[in-house]
């Protein structure tokens, strides 16, 4: 029995050691974004790269088969609580993952995502697909390398559904496909009705001019809000300014970005709310599992039904915007003066089908989503080519949207994505919508007072109740398993549509 | 043959990862000291602590030492040029020294660092010596731990020795004595000559208030001089405000910062100078030996050679002032107003003992390095606890400087490097100036006209001749020798005299 004690612990010994590498790594990931030297890339490139290698040696390494081995023996199973089973549980799906790649295709992976990424914003901002071309297909081509591999080692359905378990374990392809159809279904009945409603938003009011440095007073209104802390002695995060909006980190250390738009000044208070949302989770990850497996999130979907439960179900709530309408009006100089905030609150939840994902309304933003979905998956099936992905792009968003892109830049170099190698990534954007559906449902059970008190200016109760019914949960279940512990029901749409379904005819009046 | 030759490859695969490792930490340091939120003290100690311990392992590793074997026989040697034996000499002397320390005490040492310096800062702004005390003592005692593991290993003559030789090898204890005994009394002879010339320095000119961010635009004016470029796509620096400067980085990320000071403009000046002077020494490394053992600064006294150059041969050069009194006047607002060059020349060379190193002229400054040599050889001898540490300070400038502390923030705390563990590193600053001192008496005859280039506002002929004559070998020699190689001389104190004494005497009339 000791034994089994002591395979445990050195496998726990070994599981921090992945964590603290991985921590590393996103700091000098966070400062390539945010602080590096333009020159100093390349140098960059190699030591994520080699952290990438240290990451992958301490998680192959035979030794970690041998433990594990050891401790998903029956009996040394039967004599382990549930938290040391799933620590053992997902240290053997990241042993086999690893494991199954040789450490050249890892290197090479982490290298090339750093120099495409600096590609893909040079490209960007030239507005020229072009150069970044080139890169690009490397990257998709060891991405898909690795990911007939992982098909293999995991005896996966498919190339990508191999990826797709990596962000949402349990959620193939197929699966995906089945929620995106009834979801898509659901968005297009809602983006109907609002548009045969007569009602229509003064768009106007979201593009009048904030200068920079008072929206950066607007992000610490926001920040402040939801109790995401920057300053004093006692701070654990800290907002930068990125061309992409991210959050990253662990703990004590979680840091979020954003971009401030002169012309859109509603843009980075609903990334900072976004980013915050992420933040909150890994702030609140369980202490006495920090560095464990269980230690972590659950999932890139369940970390995006955080980001965009803080974002849209609170930030873009009537009771926020009620609540957060006086201070704007001072922060923003002169920009909503004469505004009601009947108009305000409209024009926020105005349903318009647009070019950009991360500007998108919360309506459509799933139909972007799909986009990128069906795209990927046709590039991981070898249907479609580096060099036909700007035009099939922009037919599907011409299908999807009504939009017409009228250049790569608002096309598809508008993501970071594809670029840093997360294929497979996507789903879990809308995902997160369904999921947060749900919690949202429950919350509304558990906490029905939550509107009044947003509308008051107080979050805790939100806060609270999503610390203690998600975030508290760590990694201990995998997403779908998670939804059903919190909820008590399986995936669903439904729960999604009908809140959609409910505050946008309220605004829209339908 | 072609057998010496993989394992010389080998070697050099491991010296780039040991590289690449102590990179990624570096970055890691940087961001703790100027971008971390407060609360990541712990985790990053734990992940500065793991980047240690993999470059312990990296290069302790038996199989270098089996490389190591060998690449240092007869046979491989003779067929290795002078770069390739150099490389295999560096990787052995790194070896020798990793190989004797056990894991836990590298990992003990790294963690008890970053937690000591983070005590220090606390300590420091509180004004209280108490809280930091412990863990001061904690730092020494491990240190003391290593050094006398490596004594042993290196069989040197004592513990301390065995610490001076990792930032200045083939530097004893003694042999600094007795060239800081001569400098001392060279130091002294023009601090009485100054005094007892009669000419007494405006002092107030250097506290009379500049705002910050008119400081600021001095410090991007004192980059442009020099050409340590932090702006644009070409930029292989940055700039930041921490409480103590520091220059940090390689190749094409090398970093720096500053402190602003409202009452000593020119403090941030020339702190600018001085870390800009290590940072275009990382900067001009030889390209074709990055990632190399070769491919380093030579020793940290060579490095304060460089930082010591800029800052105060060329930085307080009459013509440099100058050359910089006109821009000074537009910088500063009102603060240069009715300042004559002569006492402006004058007031930045003034001779004057004082409390703080960082703020101390170019004379007395030797002294402080001095104080802090005798002390920490006391502290390695068991001469001296860590209680006794404040008073032994004090006791020290009063009998050296004539100066009272008045409290440990102005006296003991000052520094940071014993925080940091860093025992044996304080000689290299003093060293620094003379080897600077040999260096400019060489260029002034290989570039007799630097100062007229100087006063007209050209760094290039200055920065070239560092360049070609400094930068360009790497680490191809040990301290000693690269100054014999440089000047064609062995270390004197005379050069570093005889320049102090003409400047201070042209400037003082005396």
């Amino acid at each position: 029995m000791s034994d089994v004690q002591e395979c445990y612990r050195e496998l726990l010994a070994i599981a921090k050691r992945l964590s603290v590498i991985r921590s590393a790594g996103g700091i000098l990931q966070w400062d390539l974004e945010t602080k590096m030297p333009p020159r100093g890339i390349r140098q960059r490139a190699e030591e994520l790269a080699l952290l990438d290698v240290l990451a992958h040696q301490t998680i192959a390494d035979s030794k970690v088969g041998k433990l594990l081995d050891r401790l998903t023996g029956e009996r040394a199973q039967a004599s382990m609580d549930e938290v040391q089973k799933r620590n053992v549980h997902l240290m053997k799906k990241a042993y086999d993952e690893e494991a199954a790649l040789p450490e050249e295709l890892v290197e090479a992976i982490s290298k090339q995502s750093a120099i495409t990424v600096d590609q893909w914003k040079k490209a960007k901002a030239a507005r020229d697909f072009g150069p970044y071309r080139q890169e690009l297909d490397r990257m998709f081509q060891l991405r898909k390398e690795s990911a007939a591999i992982l098909r293999d080692a995991k005896g996966a359905g498919s190339d990508y559904d191999a990826l797709l378990d990596i962000f949402e374990p349990g959620m193939p392809a197929d699966r995906i496909s089945a929620v995106f159809s009834e979801m898509r279904d659901g968005l297009r009945a809602i983006i109907d009705r609002a548009a045969s409603s007569g009602t229509r938003p003064d768009l106007s009011i979201m593009s009048r001019r904030v200068p920079v440095e008072m929206q950066r007073e607007i992000s610490r209104a926001a920040m402040s809000f939801i109790g995401y802390q920057t300053e004093g002695e006692d701070a654990g995060g800290r907002l930068d300014e990125t061309e992409h909006p991210f959050s990253l980190g662990y703990y004590d250390d979680v840091r979020i970005t954003t971009h401030y738009y002169e012309d859109r000044f509603m843009s980075s208070l609903f990334s900072v709310l976004h980013e915050g949302g992420h933040a909150l989770y890994e702030q609140a990850l369980p202490r006495e599992w920090i560095y464990q497996p269980v230690g972590s999130s659950c999932s890139y979907g369940i970390h995006e039904s955080q980001s965009r439960f803080v974002e849209n179900m609170v930030g873009r709530s009537p009771e926020f915007l009620s609540h957060m309408l006086p201070r704007l009006r001072t922060l923003s100089g002169n920009a909503l003066d004469g505004v009601s905030e009947r108009d305000f609150v409209l024009a926020v939840n105005a349903v318009v089908p647009s070019k950009i994902r991360i500007e998108a309304d919360e309506v459509t933003y799933g139909l972007h989503i799909i986009i990128r979905f069906e795209l990927e998956r046709d590039i991981m099936a070898g249907r479609l080519s580096v060099d036909e992905l700007p035009q099939a792009w922009n037919d599907k968003y011409r299908e999807y949207l009504g939009v017409e892109i009228e250049h790569d830049s608002e096309g598809v170099m508008q993501d970071t994505h594809w670029a840093g190698g997360s294929l497979g990534y996507f789903p879990s954007y809308a995902l997160g919508n369904l999921y947060g559906g749900m919690f949202l449902r429950k919350m509304e059970r558990d906490v029905p007072e939550w509107r009044d008190a947003v509308s008051r200016g107080e979050y805790a109760p939100v806060r609270t109740w999503l610390a203690e019914n998600v975030h508290s949960k760590g990694n201990m279940y995998d997403p779908a398993d998670l939804v059903k512990v919190v909820t008590g029901r399986s995936l669903e749409v439904e729960p999604f549509i009908s809140y959609l379904d409910a505050k946008i005819g309220a605004i829209y009046g339908y």
